[in-house]
């Protein structure tokens, strides 16, 4: 009897051991600046994880992380570039830990993904900055250009950017990479932005011949698309698929309550942030954005992700100067390649850059969708799913339909749906869209400050291309501030709300997105587009403002807003002040239930 | 009690089912011949994973099995390339395991491992041949030639070797991947075997600008070392690291008891058979040859055994027409870089194709070995590994020398060497050598056909280029035949012995190989060439003939048999007939110990 009471009371110990925080300074584990630290970290993380309720707290300083002694594993990392990673801080099935930088700088060497993130259940990283000393682009400035040769003379910093010449072609020498000059994009220094119609620089870099032509001096001849960039301009140039998104800053799979606070990330050989298959995510106080030094932060988006659920909740974030869009929240389409009987599904992930993704697993609900119209007909639920390689999957659903209709099909996750909050954001001079949604859930973008190059939200889904699921159902847009949307000078919106259909497919009978509210934002715009839908059943434009803004060359021809087979379209007490003409209202004939009312500077068109 | 006995009972009859042998008939799983099997097949052997003594037989024909449905994993293969591996036979776990082919045909499509066997205990191979529908080479027969151009004109078969030309480069498309020409070499289609002295025909492909100049014609123009093959030769094109050898036929790791018997391998992207870490291998009537359409069988070593124990044994077998060695036996020294103290060694697998190795296990026994001179020298038991990615793993050991000398260190595990017999074996028409062999285990090779164009029989070890060790103890040769070997035309020898080394790097106090006998062997020679011995202790040659062939050009000035750094040498009862001189024997200052006795036809040369 003693012996069980001290059995109990030892119990007891233990679980009152368990539940209290313990703080680790990570000095003691051998971690601090000055040497390369990730052996000694990789270790440390690996002995606390067993121990849930750990904070690894970092006394402020540069620590450097460099990857020869990194822990590697073959990842797949959804919107990047699969294969061996190595990793710095390897987090794999932690529970409730903290990461508390406390002010510092996490310098990586080398292709190395900083934070990796599996099946963690609660995971807080806060209060440092993520860097690379040599990072994933190159930054090449114009010091003279001939448009007559097509041709222009760069200076390029041999230290931070080495590089060498091979039969006229110019290879960044990238941490043990040979990277070919591959996509290119110019920059405005002045604005710190891509470059107004930065489309007619752009260079085909298998057409250039590039040679030394001093210190620092590199000359690319012919391939400029219609003349080289302007003196005093900085053309980006980031690489080819697939050796160009390979080292994301943080990757998040399959976890839960996942918190991001004052945490910034100067660069990353891909995105920010990737979370796939996770469950509440809160970012505050993230910073994307590039250091002095440099023009541009993150070689992609700053965050995205791909079949999450819970809330995603993004506030008094700054995303600036990446190479690719603020933030993307979707799913996947996933084609089905055959029936095998036996409600049997063999599945291929047709999307590059989606290979080896966790589409779904026992339990989850999913419905068969047509690749024909991109609208669902029948939904099931998944009771097993045996991967065959990073391509495919064959999946076992409980129910199935009396017949299978005879057209391609592919099939959608409706479990891995997240409601989506973006709030108090500023999204500016960045390459693309500032956001990008299709999901299920509830979905409030408000109080944000957009800037973006591209598109300022676009709510899409397609079957034929990039494979992202989700017809919105609730979208609320208020509030916002969009300054100079579509900088890129093609036919941008502030919203635009469309499935992506290809030449072979159809809208078909019923409308894709549903219920799209834009409502009191203020719109700052040099082309006068406002919002363009497609497939949406209940859309409500109202008491918008927007003012003409002068920062680039006026735009005409298109609609200031435009509906196309659209059904339950409300556009009221909007406000267009400073065009030149009435701003443009389109409707097109298939267009149902439409009222239009108090708008100020604007026209319909039938 | 009636319950008890019921339990015994029932025990009995399990263990009596588990221990008699199953057959399946694979047809009735779905594998059967017209169609892609890879997936049935792959959730066949599957489903007996854990069923000991079960034999999957297959009724003779054509099986076909293609990539997209097949299991993949991140794989590393030594000697080939990492990457992800598509399987066709993964065998994890089996216990005693037959695949008996009935003659069949297996044959791939794609960028597959036909037989991926890793933690198999017991498993035999049998009665089946495989092939793939696309090879990994290109076969390019020269129709033209032009001297003074530096040109020459091929017929390359469009539909077998599909192809492309960009920007002047000649590029394969083989199975999604674009394989440039790479390394290249010329074969004879007299004798079926690398044309003699191919190396003044070999080709810089990135000297050389190609074209299309009709249906099944390219040209290449430039780039060929001395000049174009001749009209009728076949060049042959076997791509470029490391993208050339990702496909082996045959995998094997960490398994035990492996026997292959009346196997055929046609082809593969890569060896046609690697084993690792594996003990007791039996290879009976295995053959790598071409088919009759093609020149070349297997793009790399017929087979290759690294770090396996036990004994390997290699009887009647056929290895021709493949691109490097017929067999190599060795273990692997692997750099340190650096002592982290408490007994553990930081370290570097330091040859790209033994990246992912498992160098060793806790309990193998071990030898500090310095990297100046090859020689071992302070032994003690690994107690620990932890790998860190696929270059580097942390090692503890048990017992430490006093002090660590001052030079750099490397690792040699010694308790996987195996003894090696390898006899009645013929090897010929294939690129490299006949065998390689470094293993402090038992070695017998005798009454083979070996008839390689460079040397017959390597015993080198080396510690800064291929990391391949083990310093030989003792080794017999007899009985066998070496028919032309050299006839790449550089200095090459029936039997060269001498650890391989680089200028920074000396021979030692100690010598490095030990107890070579070289006995009753007949050698058909157009150079003159015996044995070379370099730090070899014990050395005998004996009763050996060689005879002048007039196959070749006869070359000149290198001695029969050439010591240096050697010890106990016995060289007595040879004769040699048919040369217009005596041949040489030459021994350097260094050498001790020596007899030389009763040679006919040979002089000595101090």
């Amino acid at each position: 009897m003693k012996c069980m009471t001290k059995l109990i009371l030892y119990g007891l110990f233990l679980s009152t051991l368990c539940s209290q925080a313990r703080i680790i300074d990570v000095a003691s584990h051998g971690v601090v600046p000055g040497k390369d630290s990730t052996y000694a970290l990789n270790n440390l993380i690996q002995s606390v994880q067993d121990e849930p309720d750990v904070t690894l707290s970092f006394p402020k300083g540069q620590y450097d992380f460099h990857s020869e002694n990194a822990l590697e594993m073959h990842r797949a990392v959804s919107n990047h570039d699969n294969g061996l990673k190595r990793m710095v801080f390897p987090l794999f099935n932690h529970k409730n830990i903290t990461i508390d930088g406390g002010g510092s700088v996490f310098m990586m060497h080398g292709r190395v993904i900083p934070f990796t993130i599996e099946s963690v259940d609660g995971i807080t990283l806060k209060n440092f900055s993520i860097d690379w000393k040599q990072p994933f682009h190159a930054e090449m400035k114009v010091v003279e250009r001939d448009l007559k040769k097509n041709s222009a003379v760069f200076e390029v910093d041999e230290q931070l950017y080495p590089h060498i010449f091979q039969h006229g072609q110019l290879l960044f020498d990238r941490m043990g990479q040979k990277d070919p000059i591959g996509m290119t994009i110019v920059f405005d220094p002045q604005t710190r932005a891509p470059i107004f119609d930065t489309d007619k620089y752009s260079l085909n870099s298998s057409r250039t011949k590039a040679s030394k032509t001093g210190k620092n001096r590199i000359k690319l001849e012919g391939g400029f698309k219609k003349e080289p960039p302007p003196i005093g301009s900085v053309m980006i140039s980031y690489g080819v698929h697939p050796t160009s998104r390979l080292c994301p800053a943080i990757h998040v799979t399959n976890s839960k309550n996942l918190q991001i606070e004052n945490v910034t990330v100067y660069a990353a050989g891909g995105m920010g942030l990737i979370v796939e298959r996770t469950e509440n995510c809160t970012l505050n106080d993230m910073k994307v954005t590039s250091t002095k030094e440099r023009v541009v932060s993150s070689r992609a988006d700053a965050t995205h992700f791909i079949g999450c659920k819970g809330l995603i909740k993004v506030e008094d974030c700054l995303f600036e100067h990446m190479l690719d869009d603020a933030i993307n929240v979707h799913g996947a389409y996933v084609p089905v390649v055959e029936y095998l009987g036996n409600n049997e599904f063999l599945c291929n992930i047709s999307h590059s850059q989606q290979w080896g993704l966790t589409f779904g697993e026992a339990g989850d609900r999913i419905v068969l969708t047509s690749r024909k119209t991109v609208l669902p007909f029948f939904e099931t639920t998944i009771t097993d799913v045996r991967k065959l390689n990073e391509h495919r999957f064959v999946m076992t659903v409980a129910e199935m339909p009396t017949q299978l209709p005879d057209v391609p099909l592919s099939v959608e996750n409706l479990t891995w749906y997240p409601d989506f909050i973006f709030r108090n954001n500023i999204v500016r001079e960045n390459r693309a869209r500032s956001i990008l949604v299709t999901t299920k859930g509830k979905v409030l973008i408000e109080n944000n400050y957009l800037s973006s190059q591209m598109h300022g939200i676009l709510i899409e889904g397609d079957n034929n291309s990039w494979y992202e699921s989700g017809a919105v159902e609730d979208v609320t847009i208020r509030n916002n501030e969009f300054v100079n949307i579509g900088y890129d000078n093609h036919d941008r919106y502030p919203v635009l709300a469309s499935p992506l259909l290809k030449s072979d497919q159809h809208l078909g009978e019923g409308r894709y997105h549903r219920n799209i509210h834009f409502i009191n934002n203020t719109i700052k715009s040099f082309n006068g587009h406002m919002v363009k839908a497609r497939s949406v059943d209940g859309l409500l434009v109202s008491g918008n403002k927007i003012e003409f803004s002068s920062t680039y060359p006026q735009s005409e021809g298109d609609p200031a807003l435009s509906m196309e087979y659209c059904d339950h379209v409300t556009i009221e007490n909007n406000t267009a002040t400073g065009f030149k003409t009435e701003l443009v209202i389109t409707e097109s004939a298939d267009t149902t239930h439409v009222k239009t009312e108090q708008n100020n500077g604007f026209k319909n068109s039938k």
